[in-house]
């Protein structure tokens, strides 16, 4: 069993005392959970991690899912107990609506949360992960009766969620889809197409299952004008709201996956399965995005989630397996060798992985309060900020930290040598669920695209200019303050290239949008490199005060104080390559022929 | 079946045009095979590795080998017909000695070869890989009477051969190695220990295995010092030459991994076999090195092989899969979508993998030359100073191609979208048996560091000088050539960082060796940047003689005169983030303390 120590420590460091939480004590939800029972909670999902769902994690990879002849899926043996510990918990109605059954808690203690379940077992937290998409879209799609009858089962997690979108033909581009619906005299539709890569499209946790699903109305507009969302339940829902007929929506195979083994991405049959309009028609692909965009930042906490996994395991086995001596004599001159983390080679896989998940969290905690803000702050001018914000990094979350995210569990999975490539040491796990994060829910290269061709200029580039002046603020406020100047010239370098990149992007990408589609995927990067970078300089002015007014925890903020300089120091000078990369522009890209290639 | 077309006219532009492989046509082995000759060799080649091999792969890693219970390793079915038609072919002796059966050609051709096969199938061309190096081992140090023995069967590929070096407790820090070598009255050894990780340990493909070992012989020194080589036979040779007894060599398990399915990983158990000294006592490891470094191209070469093979299938799926529109409008208005290569984003992916396949060939084959050369020159000074060559580049052909490989593979991967990560679409494969190259024969980060602890110094930086001397002069030449300037002057940028880098070293490494370990990773994939970039810069001179001088194959020169350009100016600019990360030292990286992690 792999070693995973939830770290609460680092979650109640960033969100108490680098992003001020408890300001925000009035704000409904907040004021439910102030710090001691956010610590409290935090406590009590690490055990879940730790304990229930942990020891799932190997077995369920090796066990993998198994469809029956009769279209029926199995999921590995232990996640119905694990599931139903879940469930018990209430962890899924967390942050849902107290109206339905939810606890009505912020969002930022959901992804908190989130990261521990995750990274104790990716592929397990997939069924309820997808369920919240689910819920998202019927919150703010459903007729009072669809949420009546959908929610509060949904949210106590009797019945799960998913989103089907993909077609064998059409991915990323969805208005080729040919999932047809036909009106049925009775306001229902009969659902009719094939979907794939449908993940929890079949499984045995749950009673029913909700698919939401794009398909095209009989005589619809072509293209991605003629798509609506539907609702299309496994078992129709009784006249008691307990379960009805079976619905003709069937699992036709399940795929062999690289990684996720646990979780059963299914073909999915509709054959005029009956489904209803969930919001208006032809607006389909709206209301899609407004789960999309939170099931991105649920794809993001995947990809901190196992980066953290890898590296706890990479830093046990750093400090057991002794190898070689310290390049400046023996550490352990008693023993045979000195434990691998004397060497600076490996200390520097260690951190970097470090460096960035520290920074990633913070990333993404700080996104996930602007979701809370965005909703519950009491000014429209904090909403509409926070929901800028929030607009922006969503892209930013998704994209790079599953990418980094990726990087980091091959990292770690270096670490261990030769012992790392065989699977029964679970590195090798770690790389292959995380592989599927940098694909799914939007490719990240369509992630790079979302920032650069459509959030970078919304509202004339408001979002963009704040940002932009927060962290030039917090850059400036740095420079004569002895502590901080070192941390805050390394940021504003940064800064400084990703104005330049946004500067280029204005003077070449407009009259040229290759030149948008060239950069695109070196700006998100160099975006989230300003991030973390940021997240930095905010955490290590937190930990120098902290050191300052000897409120002891010294080592835990001497360390932030050492990370911090190691992410300005190694990972910080990466923005300068971004730019000239992108810079360079799509000419040599796009000169040769496709047969080229 | 993956995609699959051996780069035969890009191997012949390589060794033929840019290596000029027919100026030393004077020497031994090169006047057996006149480039009219290569050009049949590797179409041989190519037609081995299309038709024979590539049929192989997948079921191979679907199938994976199996031990029975007394210890018999069966690999998937289809490697016995494909491995027979290699023997057949007299692969395995291309480049060994005629004297013992082989044919005598150049390395360089073995190893443009060998690129093919191991594309075609890793894991299957690992079996007659190893046996190349024991070769090596059993030509250097063997007595005659063992170059009898062994050679002409090895060379046949009736007996195949492997190396045992890893111990559980002992990898990269060979001195802890524990196995044992009584001396017995008639000159032979009864060897004791378990070794794991031995590849090709056990398998049906041969009539006999012939391990090479490490062990110490009863009252040896303690540590590195104390370590010899040994030949432990499966079956003794028997007095005609043919199978004697069986020897007290098991395999007590192979190991699950998460790639090279089809190659057995073997934990083998000497329980008082008997062995051969190989070489000088207590000299073990010196000879082990010299079969370690062409082991080392070997994996440069798989490196190489993977990416390309991926890069291939990534191509034609983005050729054909019709997703979305051109940023610039509809390509092929016909059709529902336009195919995905028309996207920039997709062609970044592609023309970066494109252009480190192209150049990573370069270099690899510039470095089997050298081996060649080393060997075969007619001068002293030729032979000295192809023999530093080769030392200076092995470690950076095994680090970057492999760690590059890895990464390419992934992007490929990439390309495919969901696709991708279901792996009967193949991209999954190359991913997961690419990860290996980066750990097995040293992991990257020992290769770094016997670049930058050993290669560079040695013999008061002879090799480097004359490297640094090749390298300017040719950014010099290109100074004043209208065609050549650009190209030329990114590459003496990157050669500029790599001087100031190694300036560095000088000046901060000798009095604090951990600023070497620190600085190790990131002046090895400068220094790869610097040669690939000069590969590019070689390649692209003669595209424009050969354009200028209207010779035909445009198309192809063209293609090398764009793909350059994008070598420096997308991959290029990542020298001076190497240079500065490297720059920042050892103090933050060794701050913390080990529990810190």
């Amino acid at each position: 069993m792999p070693n995973y120590s939830a770290p609460v420590r680092e979650t109640m460091f960033v969100l108490n005392e680098v992003l001020s939480y408890d300001s925000f004590a009035s704000l409904a939800g907040f004021s439910e959970a102030p710090p001691d029972v956010l610590e409290t909670i935090l406590a009590e999902g690490a055990r879940l991690a730790e304990d229930v769902f942990l020891p799932t994690n190997r077995v369920g990879d090796l066990e993998g899912c198994v469809r029956a002849e009769d279209g029926s899926v199995t999921t590995p043996k232990a996640f119905r107990e694990a599931y139903a510990r879940y469930r018990e918990g209430g962890w899924m109605g967390l942050a849902q609506p107290q109206e339905f059954g939810g606890q009505g808690l912020p969002y930022c203690v959901h992804a908190a949360v989130g990261e521990y379940l995750v990274a104790a077992n990716m592929a397990l937290m997939m069924y309820p992960g997808l369920t919240l998409g689910a819920i998202s879209a019927i919150l703010l799609h459903g007729t009072e009766e669809q949420k009546r009858t959908y929610l509060p089962r949904m949210i106590d997690g009797a019945w799960t969620g998913t989103m089907n979108l993909t077609e064998p033909h059409c991915g990323t581009d969805l208005g080729l889809l040919r999932t047809r619906a036909l009106p049925r005299p009775d306001g229902s539709y009969a659902i009719s197409g094939q979907k794939i890569f449908i993940s929890a499209g079949e499984h045995d946790l749950s009673e029913n299952i909700v698919h939401l699903l794009l398909a095209r109305i009989e005589g619809a507009p072509a293209g991605t004008k003629g798509i609506s969302l539907f609702l299309v339940p496994k078992f129709l829902p009784g006249p008691d709201g307990g379960l009805g007929k079976r619905n003709a929506v069937s699992c036709g195979s399940i795929e062999h996956k690289m990684g996720i083994h646990g979780n059963a991405t299914c073909v999915m049959n509709y054959d005029g399965a009956i489904g209803w309009l969930l919001g208006e028609p032809n607006a389909g692909l709206k209301a899609m995005f407004t789960m999309m965009n939170e099931a991105r930042l649920g794809v993001g906490v995947q990809g901190l989630a196992v980066s953290e996994i890898a590296y706890q395991n990479a830093a046990a086995y750093a400090r057991e397996r002794l190898q070689g001596r310290a390049l400046t004599g023996p550490s352990e001159p008693d023993k045979p060798a000195d434990p691998i983390i004397v060497h600076p080679d490996v200390r520097r896989n260690l951190m970097t992985v470090k460096a960035l998940n520290e920074a990633g969290r913070a990333m993404l905690l700080w996104t996930a309060l602007q979701a809370d803000l965005a909703h519950r702050a009491t000014s429209d001018d904090e909403r509409l900020a926070a929901d800028d914000l929030l607009g922006l990094l969503t892209p930013v979350v998704k994209g790079v930290l599953t990418d980094r995210g990726f990087d980091n569990a091959v990292m770690a999975q270096q670490v261990f040598g030769g012992h790392g490539y065989i699977e029964e040491n679970g590195m090798s796990q770690f790389v292959r669920d995380a592989r599927i994060t940098m694909i799914y829910e939007g490719a990240n290269g369509i992630q790079a695209l979302d920032l650069v061709g459509r959030k970078l200029a919304l509202n004339g580039g408001r979002a963009l200019q704040a940002y932009f002046q927060e962290v030039g603020a917090f850059c400036e406020a740095g420079r004569n303050d002895e502590n901080m100047a070192p941390y805050t010239k390394a940021l504003k370098k940064g800064l400084n290239d990703l104005q330049a990149a946004t500067m280029w992007l204005m003077q070449n990408a407009i009259t040229k949008p290759d030149n948008a589609g060239a950069a695109a995927t070196d700006y998100m990067h160099l975006f989230g490199l300003v991030t973390l970078g940021y997240m930095w300089g905010r955490m290590v002015r937190v930990a120098h005060d902290r050191l300052a007014s000897g409120t002891g925890d010294t080592a835990f903020y001497e360390g932030k104080v050492v990370t911090g300089r190691f992410f300005m120091e190694r990972i910080m000078p990466e923005t300068s390559m971004r730019l000239a990369r992108m810079s360079a522009g799509a000419d040599t890209l796009m000169a040769l022929p496709a047969e080229a290639f």
